[in-house]
């Protein structure tokens, strides 16, 4: 299957689903927020504003890393980026690789237009450092497209079920060395199987922007290669192989407290997000929800998102934390 | 929508349901009665009449706060009241404001004709204390109607989901002043999102007559403000946001040792009441499902009662408790 | 209802059912039996046989206390005398209070004639001390079916539900005068409620034969009495009231480390007595599993037992125990 | 029913099922791989090849003893061994007793023609050492098959249920004895009721070369016998008596450090594979998955291995390990 004919079968199959983890859930079912009946404050005191990645967000929240270089694609990123802009969060474009590898691609990819302020962050995947990539090709990625960063996403086991680009050796210390020769903050992400706090030890000393724990509970992208290559799920048992979001969360934060973390992988409603605040994290990023909206058009992106933050806010304002900051801890195990 | 719609669609959306919180649970069911087979006494021996706020009750039971200013308001505090009267427990009224703005509203908290002895509990929520409520409106919402002590109610979630008066900022302080002010005692409650243990420990020192913690697990009243918004739950996640009854109650009682505690949110049998009184409560309050008999009728409230009564006699003997102070501690973790 | 007719009642209720705990259970697949691989014995060699108050049983096993005194209850146990004869086992009677007031009643209670040599034990509510009876009514109780021991059932739940006979008031000290003013072994136990380690505790220094743990699990006593009572179970959470046999024979063993003790209350198969006994039991006893086998007949019943036995041998051998008590311990926590 | 009537419904039985414990799970649903997001490796430098019983196996996988003696039995022998020779994995022949008793059943043992090179385990009832076989029996089957090694299976609980043999009386003593007198490596196991630390410990000074705990959570044997005889189940509980195979390997691991285990009961993936890898075993083994692959004839098999080996390497890869070794430890409780 070439490049395009993938991205087209993944859109397929994870608006068909399910797509889901059929077993593990991202774990912040076993919190609980710790709610103020005395809050102490004002609902419109709560200052959803955050600064990540140097630019200032209206909240914590990205749009996660999902498509370009196909048929729908250029008008999801464009819906998505429009609605981004406008509600004032980020958004992380899908794999770039396409688009260095068939210039035509490019395009889907252009957002700028549609989203001129927004925190934009470029996307490619790590182990294509082991297949040729340098730094410049980050850079021509990130520039390409006018990013204000870059997203590397750490997808073995995805890579493994889609029988793909499997060379996953030396790629800590070749992304040690890229990282020293880009002008942008770089995130590193997986797909939804998750950072343990053993492998994030392994990154302390990198001059990584952000980690995005990308745990496991809501799209299973083993689940969507094996939907993708038999029609069916032939190795159930694989496909819940992941760390669940709260845990790598819990880890990665225990594990390198002094760097920005993004809690995704079934995030699911404003109630998680703030749960996810209060467990660590400086923001949050959504994926596959935002994919029937993106189809739709911008109008229903801005409304997706606005309803989210609503609940994001009132969640906050039930723990009585003004800010996102003060959210912290303010959750307890059910 | 005005406050007399706002309170019959409260009604009529109890009444319909499902208005329960989905997935919490009280916790009491994580709890057993220490069952007696020896209980060294006799079934009627057992002598539920306690003192709460001045009075004596025949039995520690409270009917929950639940309406007054619209269409069937009226009918159904009277039936409550009535039964109240004839059965010997304390009723609380609904929220008074609407009768203190809309004085045409104020005949269907009149219920002293009724229940002359009875323990009668005034309500107003907390928050007007920030919309210009002072010591005044509480005196005049307690004398209106000529009752023993007022319950404020905190609920800062079911504002924010009503898009209601959120300005809970500098309340503790407020209250603190007001509680110094007027003549008659004063409880504080919520209204099924639950205090918890931090909270309570903010308001040691106030001179507060009872907490009624109002925990999780019963009626949910965000999902109650959904559904009055919405037709629908919108934010599930949201809605269940709160501190399960039992340990909002083992949490109140070790953080304010000397102040009497109700136990609501979910109580629906006399068991699970001996469960509460077990775990530290001194009465335990039942709102929404009065609601069905006190539309029957006072009579059909008066068989609830004493049902729900016997249950809990037959319980405290089960545990070998001659009174409801005999049953704290006859309990254990399942 | 007169006697009589409850106790037709009872057998028609726990024929049809449900009358099994809703919720509870007894806590026994809480436990597994440590399975041995390399049991070091043979089948054969496992010796089932038990002394248990004074007489000598081909394996630890007690027939429930059930019946007696109306219309099919002489046939019911004579089915279950002539069965325990056969196979070796005890046998309990039902409560003989009936027999003692009605004497036309008696004739259900004769048992001898088919069971000259089984281990016997008579039955009385041990709240009927507080209604005039005394040693003289135990012994008239005994003798009068030429029974080997007594058991005392204590059921204040029961009783209550039943608002029956409910002053149990000083019944610990009335039980001490008796027991030594009677010459046979006497056994208390309860109906499925269970005796927690508390209670147990308080019957230290008695001279007690055996104690009967009767816990939750089986057979709802008070669900039986709703039944009848309503002919549906208005009071639910009531009827969940009760100590888990498992645990009530793990607090048992340790609150009276030298008594023996009976374990009762859905004791359902070979495999659950084995579990008992490495949990600290003598013997276990089984109630309503018998019923339906009794009013079959002898046959039926010498079945269902040799059956339950033949699995309890198997149990005994898969933990590698040869007799009853070396299964003591064989147990571990799931 | 004579041996060979009894093997033929054997298969039967496990073909139509349910032959699974009820209750029971193998346990390793309670253990996660621990996700490597990088895990510097190539998914191609995932060697699985291990040494077991002395010869080099291409994975760490044995096909799991189960037949021979009876009508299908060499045609699912062959397709099995062929298989085997073909992927390079090893086999155990199912219990060979059928054929030094009756020589005609001889030949659906035979093998090596199809498999010259492959790992081949004889097998045969230890209970047979108290029925007068010795040391000269063990070479016999080994060497009529010209297998590598021999397989013992410890089964007190199959035999029960069947009415066989069930004298395991000093078995220990005469299995020490044996292993002194043949000149090929001993391996015991249990056939689905698994090994428990304390049985472990009383295998320890023995010169076995393996150990394969084959613990509860697949076929429960207890059960495949309740069926053949009754053609139900009539001991449920009896059939779930067991150790769930993630703790029988945890609990032999810990009790023989030096000794080689095999995991088997329920393993069905190349995911619990992995698990039991790093829970501490040397090798699995699956039986019944393979019947059905087995009637369809080497072709299925080759494939049902291949894809099973295939999820071994990409579980393995997926928590950076190079080797079934380094796999050890990288679980973690979920
Ligand atoms: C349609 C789709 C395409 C995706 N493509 C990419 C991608 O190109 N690069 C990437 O890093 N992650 C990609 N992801 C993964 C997401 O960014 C995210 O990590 C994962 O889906 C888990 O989040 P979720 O549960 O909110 O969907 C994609 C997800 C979806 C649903
Ligand atoms: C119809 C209805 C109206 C209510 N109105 C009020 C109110 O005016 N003031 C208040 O403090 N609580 C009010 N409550 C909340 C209850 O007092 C109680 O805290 C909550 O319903 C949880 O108890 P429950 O699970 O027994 O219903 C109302 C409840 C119901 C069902
Ligand atoms: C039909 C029936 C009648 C019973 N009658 C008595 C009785 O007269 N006296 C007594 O001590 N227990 C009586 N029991 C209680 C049993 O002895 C036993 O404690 C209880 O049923 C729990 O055991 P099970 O779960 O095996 O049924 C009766 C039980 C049944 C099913
Ligand atoms: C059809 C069949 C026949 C078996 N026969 C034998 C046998 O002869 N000897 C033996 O040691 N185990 C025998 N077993 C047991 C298996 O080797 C294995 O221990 C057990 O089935 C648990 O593994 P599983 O869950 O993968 O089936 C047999 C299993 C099956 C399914």
């Amino acid at each position: 299957m070439d490049i395009t004919a993938r991205k087209r079968k993944h859109l397929e199959v994870c608006l068909e689903g399910p797509v889901n983890y059929a077993r593990l859930t991202t774990g912040l079912e076993r919190y609980r927020l710790a709610y103020r009946a005395l809050p102490e404050l004002r609902l419109e005191d709560v200052d959803l504003s955050t600064r990540f990645l140097g630019k200032r967000l209206a909240a914590p929240f990205l749009i996660g890393a999902m498509t370009g270089g196909e048929e729908h694609g250029g008008r999801i990123n464009r819906a998505l980026a429009e609605a981004a802009e406008r509600v004032g969060v980020g958004m992380m474009l899908g794999s770039q690789r396409v688009m260095l590898e068939k210039p035509e691609a490019a395009s889907s990819f252009q957002v700028r237009e549609v989203a001129p302020t927004a925190l934009l962050i470029g996307n490619l995947g790590l182990v294509q450092l082991n297949r040729g990539y340098t730094a410049a090709h980050l850079r021509r990625a990130v520039e390409a497209v006018g990013a204000d960063a870059l997203a590397l996403h750490a997808n073995p086991l995805q890579e493994a079920v889609q029988r793909g680009d499997t060379d996953f050796a030396g790629l800590r210390a070749k992304l040690g060395q890229v990282l020293g020769e880009v002008p942008f903050p770089v995130l590193l992400k997986e797909v939804g199987h998750g950072f343990s706090g053993e492998v994030a030890r392994g990154l302390a000393g990198l001059p990584l922007a952000a980690l995005d724990v990308a745990g496991a509970g809501g799209t299973s992208w083993a689940r969507v290669e094996e939907l993708v290559r038999y029609g069916e799920v032939r190795h159930p048992e694989l496909c819940e192989v992941g760390l669940p979001t709260a845990q790598a969360l819990i880890e990665c934060r225990a594990a390198l407290p002094g760097l920005p973390l993004v809690a995704s992988g079934g995030i699911r409603s404003g109630t998680d997000a703030a749960k996810a605040l209060a467990l660590g994290a400086q923001a949050v990023a959504v994926a596959r929800p935002l994919l029937g909206p993106a189809l739709q058009g911008p109008e229903a992106v801005v409304e997706w998102l606005e309803d989210f933050l609503w609940e994001l806010r009132a969640a906050l304002y039930a723990v009585g934390a003004r800010t996102p900051a003060e959210a912290l801890g303010r959750v307890a195990a059910v």
